[in-house]
């Protein structure tokens, strides 16, 4: 028997004192699902959905577009701890802020998406100077639409909802998303469908900004990953070229640097990523397809602790370069009058050793026998 | 005996969890009013008043500037399927994004009106290249104060409140509102009051967006009013002058024509423009005065369902062009310091063939007689 | 014994419909605080606290950054009355506004922090035209973390809390607050500290805008203050320079003049600057000490009522000029990571004739046997 509970359904009847169908706690197949509604602060009316699946914990964050805010396993903790403490309501994001830079004031998540209609660094209008597209879009500010948690009778628990980037006249662009989680699985994945609702041609950009902390990240931790062609973002990352791979400890006034890269996959286009800590006993994987997300950049922001100490793992449809300069060299997903465009993601965490080892294997597989090519400096078709 | 009830006084010493006073459904002289918050999405903290009037309905939002969202008849809806999917909370709705054109994040309305200091294309400093005046203004984004609804022994209900506009220093202009049906009217009548509250001089604008689709607006539909004058906006427009009044079928990639006019009225001012089916036995028809709103706009964008079918009645104090040039012209509201501005409109449903013609009939009458000046160009003072 | 009541901390397992711990009215040592949260219109979900200390009163919104809405003694309001009729809820205020000047649709309180990064007159970027600093920055428009009541075995009342300005990467200064006020005390003191959380150098600047109208403001009211040195900001305050220290009735058309000082001070830095009104049997002090804010500004704003009748005291760590021109001039607080910068400021209500000549006294005797540098003319140090 299969269960479902609609979250955010409501009744035009039902006022606010009478809140909509809500559910504190439900509970199947050894999974549960906790719905919050938070208060006061920057944090005030954020909603949260909180899955506990055995050891293995998440938290996704209806109120910010269905991003991932943090998962555990027993007391390991995925995520970051960002100077921002979040997660923050979108309504103290000012995503127009006219710098562009907005959007960096709800940066918070182990997963934050960034587009739809943009990823990257702000572009401005070169005549006026006035913004166009903000940092990394406005996807990741937006709430989310039609919740549903359903258990399927094989205990797999799916999430989903739908969360929309419209202006009229201008974009139509909607990401439906599933995430789910089987009984007994340390992870969770993700289909994303981004989908244009237009009569109308339209396109879009996807970035997935998975972010890692202590204790996953630390000195001597290192990221896996089947390179087959790598460079640096800018002369400043070219510095370090030769450790792309490894960490620093938390380093006071360190500056971020950034790899762009394509990877490796098999037949059916299926990669992986990995950071694992010093140790080599704990790592998560991120699990991707190079035919939905074909490029894959390396944020390394090994800054002090109260700066941020974080590294992220991004795969996305382009690199995050100004919308202009990525529409120029072909990276943006073009989409026909009600398209859709399917992504698949995976993160899983390894508790031991041996889960490691095995996840490192089947990267190792995916570029045996081929050499990678490592660019010194930052590459003109890549990086803008 | 007359019944009031105060639906927004609140009281310092009442905290949030014993909510103001507050009204789930109320009925006097066979009309009711229920007050509605909702939850989840874009739509999280919306207030709406829904009123019963037999078989007519229509919806208020209190937390849209007083906006109507929609209104029914039996099973016919009058407004339209905006791709915004709204009532959309101001919160989502970036006024201030510097390209001007956040106000179509929230674009949903029936009835939505553009002011107060401005309405009309974005304005941009021209040597800062700033944004000025966003579209539309900020008046439909702004939640309503003091909202009372009363039913007379007349069996008349009024919804009444005021949504305000000021920026301490440099403008405080409000807009008091009510919004009248009596027992058995198809339909409601306004009357809008725009107070200088300022012992400044000062000015304004306003436009009613009055927005149809489906059922009345379709293949054959069209518009009949009093044309004094017209002309087509720009050079697009004026392919389409000689089809002006008769709409297509949803048309995918239909690029929106809009017409400028001046309408005929009786000796009071008063006048009248209706929207009617192709079978021309439903009609909707927008009452006015041209004393007080001495333009009248008629929006086209038979686009794609998709992408918003749907077409704009807009009586206003002036052409919906960038500010400055309708101050230029003269099209601006003057108000003394403590002046107030009355606007009286109308919306009535017509059900049946009949009435569709006698509203005909009344129109007809308006121009008897009479020849419109038609330009089959945009006019230099009219179109900015 | 000491009472202690958190009343933001929430838990991540209680959904909204089951508040966080939450307390309507406590009451200690013969003081009392209210929370309440306020419903509908620009106030929607505003959180108020308001502490009774005998006769004296005065109302804090953690919404707003901890700032203070308003005083009463007995019937005597300290305050004004603003036409924005606030207290506005942040999201309603447009700090990003392309102008800069969106702050000032939420201006409405007795005391209001500018700060943090900046505060003072909006600067763009010279070179794209692009707002770089809006007017008085963000941190009156930030919601208040942690927020504690405590009440001592003395019988002193503590609010405390902290408001956050971070934007990841870019910014991290926060603002630690506690306000206290002792059992029979007519007035509050406050202690803010602006702390740098970032393991990086940052700067801040902080400024006091008081705020006061009628009652104690009225025609022949005058501000009584240890005058070291002072001089009109611009040439329109220099017209009136003879007359700074004295207020005119409600005129309509007055334009706002400002003028900028230095204060002598005690040994230890403490000073003192009040309004007192006509009659002179009443008055508000504002306590602070030049160590920590060494410039003082008056702001007499004597327009009409309707437009905002009041006057500004206004101490500060620098003059409200752009940012670019302070720090020119040296005029910001450096903060090494993780330093700490002390504020303590109070205010005390005068209600007698005898306790205002009282507070006058020991201004006397602050500037006894120095003279006042008066500049009739903009000083180019100090006027950017």
């Amino acid at each position: 028997m299969s269960n479902r509970w609609i979250l955010s359904e409501y009744d035009v009847e039902s006022p606010f004192q009478q809140p909509a169908p809500f559910l504190k706690t439900a509970k199947s197949h050894g999974l549960s699902v906790t719905h919050t509604r938070l208060i006061g602060g920057r944090r005030d009316g954020v909603e949260l959905l909180t899955v506990q699946n055995g050891d293995f914990s998440f938290t996704t964050i209806p109120s910010r577009g269905m991003g991932i805010h943090l998962a555990k396993h027993g007391e390991t903790r995925l995520g970051w701890d960002s100077p921002i403490e979040g997660p923050v309501h979108p309504r103290f994001v000012p995503l127009f802020d006219p710098s562009g830079l907005g959007w960096l004031d709800g940066m918070d998540e182990l997963i934050v998406r960034c587009g739809l209609e943009s990823n990257g660094a702000p572009e401005f209008d070169t005549e006026s100077g006035r913004l166009k597209y903000g940092l990394h879009g406005r996807i990741a500010n937006q709430p989310t639409e039609d919740v549903v948690v359903e258990v399927s009778e094989g205990g797999e628990m799916c999430i989903s909802g739908e969360v929309r980037e419209t202006r009229f006249l201008c974009y139509n662009v909607a990401l439906k998303t599933e995430i789910r989680t089987k009984s007994g699985e340390n992870g969770f994945r993700i289909r994303d469908q981004i989908i244009n609702r237009s009569a109308k041609p339209s396109s879009a950009q996807m970035l997935y900004h998975i972010n890692l902390g202590a204790p996953i990240l630390g000195e001597g931790a290192s990221v896996v990953c089947p390179v087959s062609e790598i460079c640096p973002r800018d002369d400043h990352a070219a510095t370090s070229i030769d450790t792309w791979s490894t960490y620093l400890p938390p380093t006071a006034g360190y500056a971020e640097q950034v790899y762009f890269m394509q990877l490796a996959a098999d037949a059916d286009g299926k990669t992986c990523a990995l950071l694992k800590n010093a140790a080599g006993d704990k790592a998560v994987s991120v699990h991707f397809n190079v035919k939905q997300l074909p490029y894959f950049v390396l944020w390394k922001n090994t800054a002090a602790v109260e700066d941020g100490y974080v590294t992220g793992l991004e795969p996305a449809t382009n690199f995050p370069n100004p919308r202009g300069f990525e529409a120029d060299h072909g990276r943006t997903i073009q989409l026909a009058p009600g398209q859709t465009y399917d992504i698949d993601l995976g993160l899983q965490f390894h508790p031991t050793a041996e889960s490691v080892a095995e996840a490192e294997a089947v990267i190792a597989g995916l570029v045996e026998g081929k050499e990678a090519k490592v660019h010194t400096t930052p590459q003109s078709a890549w990086c803008g």
